[in-house]
This record gives C-alpha cells, structure tokens and sequence, in this order.
C-alpha cells in the first residue's frame, strides 16, 4: 500500500500534490499459496536476455497430444510470462524451447536433458527425455534456473533420479484431521469427492511434480480400514486421474486388520486362505478403478496397530501375503518402526533386532521402510542401524518433514542438513545410506495442510522442496538447495539471500541446542511432544518417558548402548560401531546418545559435560535470537506480509527456546544439584512452574 | 492457458508461425477468496470515465491519522488500481475524492453520504460522515457502486444503518472443529494466538465491514468454559486490536456454568452473591484487555445447555445477572431458541411460552435473540410469533447463513429472498419483523471456514454478503441485491448477470420443493441432517424424530397448529392468525405446517395435496435441473476454475435433488398407498434402499 502523502486540509482547501510510486513487484502481497512456483518478475539482465530471446515453448506432433506434455508445455507458458511480467500468451516468433519426449535419451524413468542447441540459421533449448514426465520434469528444471536469473544458453541440466520412489506419506485421517499435523486441516476433501475435485489437487499435484515427487499415499499410516470400502476408492480414482499427468501414483495404507473390520471374516491371519482371498478380491477391485494404483503402506505391530504377529506369524508373512494380491502390479511397503509393549530392551534396538533376521524372506514387490534413526525422528540420531544390514531386502528411507519433534510449525527449523547427513552417512557395508535406498526410494511424512501457505509456515515448505530434491539427487548439498529455494521463493538479492540462507543453515542445530544437545532425545511433553517435560517419569510403558532415554541422576547422564549397557551399537558395522565406542572420542553430538557419563565427563571442546551441556542450551537460544536479528535486517527486502509471518513465529521461537533452555535447565539442577557455569544465567522460573504447565489444546496429536 | 498452436514436427523440422492471444482479465484464473471485493477490471466506457477522471483520495488533516480513515484510503486505493487495471499508486493530479470524516452529517453511528460536489472549478467527490467509520463504509459504497460500472459524477449515496447490531454468530469451537459448518475448519487459529496474526484476519474484518457488519462472536453458543480463561481473553484482544479499525466490535459466547466448570465454585446460581461476584471480576478482566468488548452471547437450558432453570431462576434472571456484570459496558445477548426435554407440547409453541411472560423484566443491555422461525432454521418456517409480542424487551434476528437444513455448501440456495420473506413479515403488533429488531439488530450463523473460497461454495458467499447487507438496510430487494453481489463477483455483462440471477432467485424455492415442500419441516437425516430421514421415528425424544413433524398416516399429513391441534397459531396476532386459520385458504406454502389435512385435500393449486406434493418434488427437482442448464450456459463467460467448481456442485445437487424426491415419494406412498400422478416417475430404488444409506463422515455435525 503506497504512503504517498493524501492530505487535505478540508473540503474548500487546496489539493496537495501528490506523488506517483508504484510498488516494486517483488514486494506485492504474497500469501505462500505459489509455494516456490512464483516466478516473479525477473529484473535487469536476465530479464532482457529473455525478452531477447522471447522463448516459446513447442511440441512435436507425436507429443502434443499428451497430456503430460501439455502440462510440460503449459508450464513454461505460464513460467515464462511470470518472470518476463507478460501476459500468458504464445510470442508469434522467437526462440523456440522445443521438447521431445520419446527421444532415444538412455535413463531411468523421469530422467531428461536440457540445453541449448544450434541447427543451420536456428537455435532454441532442447528439452530431451524418452517418456513425457521426463518433458515435464525437464521443463520445471528449466524454469528453476530462469528462475534464478540463469542463462537459457549455457544450460546443461541432464539430469536422473537417484531412486524409483519418491513419495510423500500423509499421515491424514479421513475426518480430516491430520495426526503431526501443524498447518490445519488435511488437503483431501473426502467429503465432496468423488463429485467435486478441489483445484488445491491440482496444485498439489504441480509442486510435487516439480520436485519429483510421483508418489502419495494419501491416508495416515495408523489407518483406518474405512479407507478401503467403495466409496473411498472411488474417491481415490478421481484423485489418481487427477494426478496421473504429473506422474504421481497414488498409495493407501492399509490397516492389516481390514478383512475383519471390514470384511465380515473373523480372522486377519495372513495363511488364511479366505484373508487372502479377501485381499486379492480388494486389490483387483482397487486395479479396476485405479489402474496404476502404487500398493500398499503398512504399519503394523507397531503402536497398538494390527498385524501377522496377532496370530503368530512374522512380518515378512504379513508383507508377502499382500504382495501377493497386488501381484505385478504394486508394490507393499512395509514399516519397520516396530517396538514393542512388552520388550523391555533398549528400543533402538528392536527394529534391527525383529527384521534382520528376515533378510531375504521377502517377495520382490515388498520393500521396507526404515526411519532415518532407530527412535523416532528426533532433532538428531544417528541413522538406522538397519541401513546397510539387510543386503537382500529393497529399504527405503523414511525421514519426516512434518516437525513433530522440532517445535512444529512455528520454529524454524531447515531440516536438509538433518536428511543431508543420514543420507550421507557411510553404513560401513553397502555404501552411504543414500546408496543402500537407491533401489527403493525415500518417503516424506508431509507437512501440508489446508492453511493457505500449505505448510503453516513459510519456511516449512523448504522442507517439502528439499526432501524433494534430496529424493531426486542426494548428493545435492542443503546449502545448495536452501538458496535455490529462496531464491525462487523470497528475492534474488545475493544479500537478501545470504541472509536467509545462513538461517535456514544455522537452524536445526539451534533446535538441537535448545531442545536436546550432545546427543539428548524424546524429551518433548508426553503426547503432544510440544514444549519441554524431561521429568515424566510415571507413565506406564518405560518408553513412554522421558527419564527413559536421559537416565539422569546425581552421578552422571546418558543412555549406554555399548557392550557395558544395550550393546546396541554393535548392530552397526564395525567400523562405524568404532567411531562412537568410546566416550573420550566420540562426537559431542552423539555423546548421550550411546554413552552414560558423569556431569564432570571432559567433552570434544574441553568443557565438562555440564558446562557444555549448559553452553548448548546457551547457544541454541542465542542463535535463535540471531536468526530473528538477521531476519529484521530484511525488513522491506520481503513482501510486508510474509516478512511479518516469520517475524512473529521467530518470536514464538525466541521464547519458546528459552523455555526448553530454563526448565531443561532448572530440571537438571534439581537432579545434579550443580551451579551454573559463570555467565550463564538462572532460569526465569521455577522447575515446578515448569512442570505445572499443561496444554490440552497442543496441535497434531493422534 | 493459451491454447495457441505449439506442434513442431520434430527438432530439425520448421518451427510453425504461433497466433498471440492474451487471455481476457476476466476469464483469469479466481479463487474465491477475494469475495465481492475483486475489484476487477472495467472496461468500455465505464474504464474510459474512470481513467479520464483519475480519482485520487485524500483525507482532511484531522483525519488522516485515524487507522480507520487509513483504511478507508487504502481500500480506495486499491479498488481504483483493480477496476482501472492499473499499479496501486497515487496520481500526481486528477479528480479528489475527499474524505470529511468528522462532518456534522447527522444520523446513527456509520451513516455516509457520498456524492460529487463542485466549488470553483474544482469538481470532485465527497465522502461525508461524522465518524472514521462511517467514512470506511462510504468508501465502500462508492467502491460498490464503481464495481457495477456507475459514474462516480451522478451518484447519491447517502445511507445509514437500519439497526445498531450487525452481527455474526460463528459455532466455531476452540478446537477448530465448526458446528454446521460446511467450509473446511474454523478460521480462528487460537493455537497460535496471541503470537501471531493470520492475515485472513484482516481479510475477514474487511469483508466484513465492506457490507456494514460491526460485531462478530467468535465462539460457538454451545460453548466451552475455557474461552474465558486469560490465554483465551490474551488471544482475543489482538483479534480485536485488528478488528477495531474496521469497526467491529468482539464478544464471547459465555457457557452459563462457568463459575463451577473454571470457576472453583459449587453452582452456577444467577442469584448467588459468589457467582455474581465471578462474573463481575470475569467480566473487568476481560475489559482490562479489551476496552470495547460487546458483551456475551448465551445459549442457557437449551439443547442440554446449563442455564439459570438449573437453579430455579428464570431466563431474566440469568441475563440480568450478566447484564450486571457487563454494565455499561456491553449487552447480553440471550438465545431464545429453548425448547424443554420434558415438555412434550408443541415445540413450535414453546419459546414464546417461556419468554413473552417475562417482557418487560430483561434489563437495559439485554436483547433477546430469535430464530427467524418458531422451529430452527428450516428452508420455509413462519415468522416466529415472539416477534412484535414482547414490545417492552428488545429483540435480535437471528438467522443462519450456513446452510444447515439446505443442503450444505454443495447445493445453491441463495437464502436472501428467505429472510426478505421473513424481515417484510407484518407481525400485526408493532410493524413489520425488520421494525421490530430495528432497536436491537440481527445476527447470522456465519458460514465461514478455511477453505480458500471462505464459504465452501462460491454461491454461499453471496448469503454472507446478503446478510450484511440486509442487516443495514432491510428493505432491500434479495434479487436487487444477488444482482449487485454478482456484478462484483462474477460478471458485469448484463445477460451473464441475468442468467445468474435468476438461478439465484429460483434456488430456495427450488430446496424446499425437493426438500420439504407445502410446509413440511425438519425431515433431514438426523443429527447430521444430511439427506432424508422422513421415516425415522424411534428417537427417544419426539421432536427428534421427522415422524413428530410430519405426522403421515394413511389419513392424512400434517402438524394442526390450529385450536383443534396444539394452538400455537394462536401466539400470533389475530390478523395474521386468520391468515393461516383455514386450510382452505392459507397459502400452500404453510399449509403443512399449520393443518393436519386428508391426502385428497384441495390445495390452492386445484390440485389435491397428493397430486400438488408430488408436483413439487417435481418442480423442485426441475428447477435444479434447469439451474445446471443456466449455468452451463455461462461456460466462457466465467473463469474456468470457478466454472467448474460450480458445475460439478451443481451436478451434486441435482443428485441429491433427485434422491431426496425419491426417497420422499417412496416413503409417503408406504404410507398413503397412493398412485403416482400420471406422468411422474417411480422412484428409482425402493423405500429400504433409501433407509439404508448412512452417512458416518457426514461434517459438520455437533
């Protein structure tokens, strides 16, 4: 809104003069809608070099009728009149950006190549792929570097897919309520499918496609068998129909316990023949409206959920047996985030401990989901012991966008460098994990909602892009990604972007800090897991509890998975298993994490372990204060609107990390009786108000 | 998109010459989230005038600090940028609109006038009022006016409020769920208030105050103790810091037990001097955080609601009670709807049988509220008979927008000539409905959500805006006023205009001809009220069941309202009672819900009521049919997005039309034995087809 003076003194007085400004585009109201598809207006030379080349995209016949290619062309209509601030329409001459999407281009599905070519007089951009998503993935990479002010004529974006599946799970119910959810509302309205198809599928379907995502399952992993019954799949099918030019397949998860809930047998037993049958009949009944249905997601004996173990059986019985109903045609995957109710070892080690011994056993089209860490998607684990460990099995990575565990939506926290060093993280038997899942793929617990920006914040939807890119290349850095993200997303401004970058790369070690350093976890409210409460120590299953996995008193902290605690750490290679042994050499951000120390323990930097400890929780605060200050700087950098959103979460966060930090503090005082380091100061309050702060009304619980 | 030719051959083939076309502004893709105030693009001679005039507004130097003024410039602003297509700025010259906000212009609080004016040479317009707000609604008007393509130098706009409540009355509950809500989730994001501000806040604030509406309840009246708690009171002062430039004023439905529930204390008893005291203290913490709180709305010992009949005490004595508690500061807001548990009289008769009693005892900044009908909110009810019967009590309108009993958001049903219906009533007493609440105000069930269109259908905005509108001013026309709001929203061209309006106007009728035609009420599935349930009669109260409305039996059909049934009739005053006393001559729109009467009964059509029921479902089914044709008709004339939101609820509706005339038919031939009228078509499944459907996920229930 212009300030332009507008003042008069009254009616018979004179008419100031007024002065004419118009707002500079890149500062029109934003609502996060557009997601990193914006393609705002360029400025300066990239924008004359387009206008130059005046670039117009085109079809050879035998594509044209595609649809997939038409979305590929229509696209780069739409992109290209964005970032030259034009009216969407086809120039009458030009440079030609000309796809062919049944060319001869060896690659894995999806794969493409991008590059300017030269023939006699003419030149133009060549968009090569041999299928038409291919086209359509190549356009988008086009469009993102334009959209970064790049070049047109010195592009050369080959690109692959590291892996076959890159999937996004939606842990949505069908009532419409998201479990971890944190931006409102699920984005499937079942209710008025299959007779009204929102236009947020659509879009939905676009971002993911611009990322590479060609995977969903749409319904949560603790499922309800409802979701099976004709009238879903019903709904499901125009949902597939809708999504299937951008290359995505749609999944269910599938509640194991179904041909009993649903199905009128009074057995779910997977060597039963009528369940079985009962599966088999589902499956083809799902074929026929769906013809390229994905499969079947499944959580079971995990959490109280149904499955083979009720009657016996192992979970490669389970898998097989709907594996078989889907035949060729889908694929079952699997999850291995089991613990269970009555094992009392050390949790991170169940997950291993039930199915490596399965390795081989199961069918072809079974692959297994596996979580980054062997908890439960903390601020930071190391990763799954199971990586690596089970040669003859397809594993997939499971990793969660969604911030259940990082202060949800409304702490800013970039969770690239997180996936970043999962993925890279050498398994000391078959490669990185990021090599161990390429045969299988990567699933994203998603993080939108019906709240307008999609992801309840605005810098959550770098996550969702990131674990996209991530899923495409995993050698991409999170640097890297941040500031192409922000780039398309916030302002080309190298300053403006340095800064935002350093944000996003400063900030989920500031979650870690302030919520659990040195290796800490699962010390959220119980639940809920908002908000600090690393003194429950009274629920039923140990597990349950946070003094579970810090194991705090007088003498020490930390939980032994060594060989003189767990033994867990021998589920790792050896020579993995040999960086972490021992507590004098281990990485501080693995320290409580493997090992049980004294508060004096000496730590990497020197300190003691409760002098560092304190320092962490110190430095997290701090860093997110300096993530607010850098922010500020940016004030009229950004549109009004999302400057003022992420100012006031940055708040939130502010004081919400000096809450973790003083009744985490407070509460380790109270167990270790030990003064603060000097120059660090006392909680504001005490640990039993801390501990008397209850909130029932906590978002995204199940 | 374009749809321009793009086919190359193949890389080495010519390049085909491509035809340039811009889309037109009109056909750009649209949301819905802009509501009425699109501001789009004039074109013709209405641009030309406008262009030529370059209208710039300004504001006297006293004026211009006010935040409200500020608006009022702003939204000037904006709405001349968008209808002239034009940057957001301010000319250098051109012709003033000038603000006087602190004239002496009498009149209640937000009148405006609003016309040209001439002095000198200089010619400009004028926006008068004695308040900033005022200001703020005249700049809406005029904008109104230009957006239907007027010329600014011939209008006369003067205008002022019929009534000081303009009021909506959200059911949203503090979990986000929305009793009868049709839209998605509640608007309000109460987790992450007082932080942050949504900006559909403001973006509801000004909607609203663009149609005049100045107070909002933002909790539902079946409400939770907790909303009066401090973090629900820090919450909702920053709602009303943001809405107090739009001149809307905040209030809380207050759960009448909240003593004990959040209170500490044993009773609830309006009398006792403890409760007394609570609500006093309750009621200075909440002015201490926001100086102009409205006051509160209470549904008390209705619908298992606690209330003061709990404690003996009487309706008057309960919201006196609160009143006391309110001062001078604010009103209480008491819901007549009550109907007993125990009492198994006529429920139609009930409200004015507790409260008319009691006229006369309700404190000064009481106002009773009144549903529109005796029954709730059915598609075609009487005028309730309270109103004009209690001359010394002040009585409110309450009427509702989301379309409980009409089919929810997927059918159209512009509910405007419904409440025409209603406020042009002659009560036979003190004037018409619209003279009597004229003291007081009208409150309506806001259809809101989060859905992006705000009202889960593009339609259902025009009953928020109609609402609004006819709050201001009820003597205008519901088709005066579709015609106004679709202008502004779909389309100035007059021939789109008309085929709009005109569906728009056949729409109510059309839902009470499928629904409940004749004066049927109340036959909806129950509890949901999705669908029809005529046959259910096994519900433990009686006015639970459609069966206690409709009362078929071979005989006959009907509820005898008349002194030979339950005389409710007689609550109105004789002139209007002898109206309906007759069933030989009381219109057949109310001739079911006043006589029982024989399947042979002559109706005003000639026909018998068989034959006439039949026609109506007919009819009703025939309009709806022949609203999908209309609209199809449009295709072209509407953006696409919306053109296709709108057919495919259309083809819902029509649907559900069909089945809701066929599974009434089925059920009252099982009754009556009777024959089709020649001509008619059998339904198309049988009766216990029909009675087998359920609808577990169906929204919006309680």
């Amino acid at each position: 809104m212009m300030r332009g003076s507008r003042i008069v003194n009254c009616l018979c007085g004179a008419i100031l003069a007024l002065t004419a400004l118009a707002v500079p585009s890149v500062l029109r109201a934003q609502d996060g809608y557009d997601l990193w598809l914006r393609y705002a207006p360029l400025d300066g030379e990239a924008l004359e070099r387009l206008r130059r080349l005046d670039l117009h995209p085109v079809a050879s016949d035998s594509d044209a009728s595609d649809p997939t290619v038409e979305l590929a062309l229509n696209e780069l209509e739409r992109g290209l009149a964005g970032l030259q601030n034009a009216p969407e329409e086809i120039p009458a001459d030009g440079t030609p950006i000309v796809l062919q999407c049944d060319s001869d281009l060896p690659g894995p599905s999806g794969h493409y190549a991008v590059q300017p070519y030269a023939r006699d007089s003419a030149q133009g951009i060549g968009i090569w792929a041999s299928e038409p998503i291919g086209c359509l993935y190549g356009a988008f990479a086009l469009l993102r570097a334009l959209a970064q002010g790049e070049d047109p004529l010195t592009l050369n974006l080959a690109s692959a897919p590291a892996m076959p599946l890159r999937m996004l799970n939606h842990w949505d119910n069908p009532d419409g309520h998201v479990e971890r959810g944190y931006a409102g509302r699920s984005i499937f309205d079942w209710w008025r499918l299959p007779g009204h198809l929102d236009q947020r599928m659509i879009d939905y379907a676009r971002a993911n496609a611009s990322i590479g995502i060609n995977a969903v399952v749409v319904n949560n992993v603790n499922a309800r068998a409802e979701m099976l019954e004709p009238r879903y799949i019903e709904r499901l099918a125009r949902l597939a129909d809708a999504w299937r030019p951008y290359g995505i397949r749609v999944y269910l998860s599938a509640r194991f316990s179904a041909p009993r809930d649903i199905g009128r047998l009074d057995t779910a037993d997977p060597l039963e023949p009528a369940v079985r049958a009962w599966w088999q009949a589902k499956a083809d009944e799902i074929y026929a409206a769906i013809p390229d249905f994905g499969g079947f997601l499944v959580k079971a004996n995990s959490e109280g959920q149904p499955g083979p173990q009720d009657y016996g059986r192992s979970h490669a019985d389970g898998a097989n047996m709907l594996a078989e109903a889907l035949g060729g045609r889908g694929t079952v995957i699997w999850r291995a985030f089991v613990y269970s109710a009555e094992d009392d070892t050390d949790r991170a080690a169940q997950a291993y401990a039930e199915f490596v011994p399965l390795d081989g056993q199961f069918a072809d089209n079974v692959i297994v989901q596996v979580k980054n860490g062997p908890i439960d998607f903390q601020p930071r684990e190391p990763f799954h012991p199971m990586f690596g460990a089970m040669p003859n099995t397809r594993l997939m990575l499971e990793a969660q966008i969604t911030k259940e565990y990082l202060g949800f939506a409304t702490h800013l926290a970039y969770l690239a460098p997180m996936w970043e060093e999962v993925l890279q993280s050498d398994t000391g038997r078959d490669g990185t994990v990021a090599q161990v899942i390429a045969p299988a793929g990567m699933a994203g617990v998603a993080n939108t909602g019906s709240d307008r920006n999609w992801s309840g914040s605005h810098f959550d939807q770098a996550n969702w892009y990131a674990f996209g890119r991530l899923a495409w290349d995993p050698t991409l850095s999170s640097a890297d990604i941040a500031r192409e993200w922000a780039a398309q997303t916030w302002s080309r401004e190298p300053a403006t972007l340095d800064t935002i970058e350093s944000i996003m790369m400063d900030s989920r070690q500031a979650v870690v800090d302030y919520m659990t350093p040195l290796g800490l976890a699962h010390l959220m409210g119980t639940g809920h897991h908002y908000g600090p409460a690393l003194w429950v120590c009274d629920l039923a299953r140990p597990e349950w509890n946070p003094c579970y996995y810090h194991r705090a008193d007088a003498e020490g902290i930390g939980f032994d998975r060594t060989a003189t605690g767990s033994d867990q750490l021998a589920q790792y290679a050896g020579q993995v298993a040999a960086r972490w042994q021992d507590p004098a050499t281990i990485s501080d951000d693995y320290l409580l994490w493997f090992h049980r120390v004294s508060w004096q323990h000496t730590t990497q930097s020197g300190r003691p372990l409760w002098d560092e400890l304190v320092y962490r929780y110190d430095h997290g605060v701090s860093t997110v204060d300096s993530m607010a200050a850098r922010w500020a700087s940016l004030e009229g950098q950004i549109d009004a609107r999302r400057y003022r959103d992420v100012s006031e979460y940055l708040a939130i966060q502010q004081a919400e990390a000096r809450w973790w930090r003083d009744a985490s503090i407070a509460y380790w005082q109270s167990i270790n009786g030990l003064p603060l380091p000097e120059g660090s100061s006392a909680p504001a309050h005490s640990l039993e108000h801390y501990q008397s702060l209850t909130f029932p009304e906590a978002p995204g619980d199940t």
